[in-house]
């Protein structure tokens, strides 16, 4: 063994500030819109939804944000993440490529999504709130933001698609083991959800009408927000922790990366390890390819337009620029449920459009091949959404293999997939397809975007 | 923050030597009896099961034995595992007391069982065996072994019992990620099985039933041999890589244990981190209190006799002088599988015999009460099992803030529950209980115990 398979860092060499992109793009992102006047939306139109202190950093065009101490203190309980360098997987693969991963798995709820959900909780308890809501599909996003409430004594109430309620208990499970309230949606808890029951008591749910039920939810209750899981400003901003752990993990070994390659769902993860990678290619430190991998059942970034859309399916959020297949989309049940999205995140539509990072997608086939690949030779079963990761890491190393290039491969393998082994089954099973997705369905759902110059 | 969260232990440092606890007993443990003639079992009497280099283990009286290059590489992908200081339940439970947590749920499997399948398929594998078959109850071993065997190269079956194959099919699920292949016991591939599918189609299976599927198909296949996962010396000497580990992390802290508590189910995860511990407490370097924790429906220390008997139902396995509750006794159903074994380690049950461990019995209600406020405080969710070493640790750090002693307690979390969270949700639900076990049950599965002087 020539190099370190895990290279770690202290909690004492924890990065102690998030990395704002924003300050350092040679062109400024469009702003958010206001859905009614189409004038940049204000800290107001985001006041009942979020606390002030997160709806400044939504805004901020400050380069760092120092992370507040009860903030590192939580992510002490997993970060810093350790960074993986996969020797059996390239013997597996034969190629003379380097592959590195960095591992959010090991985090309470499995994923990265407790980097954002512990300070979003954090923030709004220091100002006084005392509830949150929030949707969830497969579970992750709502398991993280119950864990992060646990922390600090709030209560949690949370939307849960009815389909994935149903089909999934052990993630409800894991939500309620830390003290989240969890209800089926649509649910009798809102109006707009007992409309639905009523026309079918049988309901199946959507993100979208979940989302609708828990903003309803804060905006009705007095010291009650909402939170979100991807997409904004700020929850990119508090992923970026990855990424900065990643350069100084990458520095201890000498090693700089030829290529990244994130899967992009809403965005975050993607935009919490590319970022910092971005701003040492845009300083000139380094040249990285970086790429965004999506799933072709809902590819956002290859066939979507870079136009102003709404953030939810029943347009109550503000309008904002993003690569999008329009919001009334609706992806094909795929298994990587996170990156059923219908848009992305507006920083990483943002630099894509500005040729900063490309983007590929892959089919769900060859994302649980490069899976069982990679679980049988690094151990760690992941979870669908970073099969696409590793599928993209897997085309650059059997390049590598052809060409005989010993490039550096960095990818983020955001979480583990010990609740999502029932796609694992179907795979296996030869029960797994790749569905087509007609240009005129994409086509159909664009109709519904606003025209917006 | 005073002192850090984890204390981690860089891959340059973890230990390359497993410690055999028999070198340092001051009365050597009586040995195996073959089950004919009752004379101390020979190398020769294990040779159609285990390969020699683990025989030799098993009998061995060196006090340290040399881990292999090619098993610390695969060890490198997740140890050295984290030592954590527990500073959010202390802060909880309002105690004095300092609680440090050594975490195993880190192993691609998620617990400490590959500590002892990645040897031992190695050990299997450079004596030309190209198949191994054990047998799983809820599958946390069957998945150990499958992944260690996916990582030499290696075939692995597993017969996993029937009740479990078919009410958790995630487990199963992942033991075919990993490459296993996986017969719901009892099955048509083994005569016995089919003996028992014949009366009954729908058998619910047991424990002792698989071992004796799986034993008899490695006695029956050239170049195919067996492989346990608990109980035996070579188990619990490749655990001690675990105790061996957390020396070195409390020593790196100034912490030196009051008290330490472990499950105990066949014995290897206490065994894995007390006997390097008990080690310097014979040596004098310091003078914990060393407690094995038991489930109340399975009082293997605390109520049952220290005899030779069966290591499985049907007799196949040599006699072992162990603590034990009769082969024949069947535990209630539990949601601690792998608490659920007649019989205790022999060299647990040796030291407790001794006087050099102690024991209590905790009821599954209370650990799971334990389990929720752990998960709550320190975010992981635990194996049912490690819950009765936090129900342990917890009822210790309450004396302490009884008495305002600020004792150091030491305990293990060998797995996290992810696999397992139907059993919280019974939990939560109120549907968990407790049952007696009446002493009438235990007499009459002792009846059946061969009386050897």
């Amino acid at each position: 063994m020539t190099e370190l398979t895990k290279i770690l860092l202290d909690e004492t060499e924890m990065p102690t500030q998030w990395y704002n992109i924003v300050a350092d793009l040679p062109v400024p992102p469009p702003p958010p819109l206001h859905p009614g006047t189409h004038q940049p939306a204000t800290a107001e139109d985001f006041g009942a939804l979020f606390p002030q202190a997160l709806i400044e950093q939504e805004m901020s065009q400050e380069r760092y944000i120092d992370i507040p101490g009860d903030v590192l203190d939580v992510y002490r309980l997993w970060r810093p993440s350790p960074l993986f360098r996969a020797h059996r997987l390239e013997k597996l693969l034969d190629t003379p490529a380097k592959i590195y991963y960095k591992y959010e798995g090991v985090s309470p709820a499995g994923s990265h999504k407790p980097n954002t959900a512990v300070p979003q909780v954090w923030y709004n308890a220091q100002e006084g709130i005392l509830k949150l809501t929030t949707e969830t599909g497969a579970g992750q996003w709502g398991s993280s933001l119950a864990f992060a409430c646990a922390q600090f004594g709030l209560e949690c109430e949370i939307w849960q698609v009815a389909a994935s309620y149903k089909a999934k208990p052990h993630r409800r499970t894991m939500m309620e083991v830390w003290g989240g309230k969890v209800y089926p949606s649509p649910s009798n808890e809102t109006e707009f959800g007992r409309s639905l029951l009523a026309q079918d008591s049988d309901h199946p749910g959507s993100l979208g009408i979940a989302i609708s039920e828990a903003v309803s939810k804060a905006i009705e209750n007095p010291g009650t927000r909402y939170a979100l899981g991807s997409v904004l400003n700020h929850v990119l901003l508090h992923q970026t922790i990855i990424g900065e752990e990643a350069l100084l993990q990458m520095a201890k070994v000498g090693a700089v990366p030829d290529v990244l390659v994130g899967c992009t769902g809403g965005g975050s993860n993607f935009g919490g390890l590319a970022f910092p990678f971005l701003r040492e290619k845009l300083k000139g430190n380094m040249d990285p390819v970086i790429r965004c991998v999506e799933p072709t059942a809902c590819p956002t970034l290859t066939k979507g337009q870079f136009r102003y859309d709404f953030g939810d399916t029943a347009g109550l959020t503000p309008l904002m620029k993003m690569h999008t297949l329009g919001a009334s989309f609706i992806p094909e049940p795929i298994h990587a449920g996170g990156l059923r999205y219908h848009g992305m995140a507006p920083l990483v539509s943002h630099v894509y459009d500005l040729g900063l990072v490309d983007a590929i997608a892959i089919p769900q086939t060859e994302c649980f091949a490069a899976a069982l690949q990679f679980a049988r030779s690094e151990g760690i079963v992941p979870a669908p959404e970073p099969t696409h990761a590793l599928a993209a890491a897997i085309r650059e190393a059997l390049a590598c293999k052809e060409s005989g290039e010993e490039k550096t491969i960095l990818t983020a393998l955001c979480g583990h997939g010990h609740l999502d082994l029932a796609s694992y089954d179907k795979y296996m099973a030869g029960e797994m397809v790749d569905l087509d997705l007609p240009d005129n369905v994409i086509q159909a759902a664009m109709e519904g975007v606003p025209n917006i110059a």
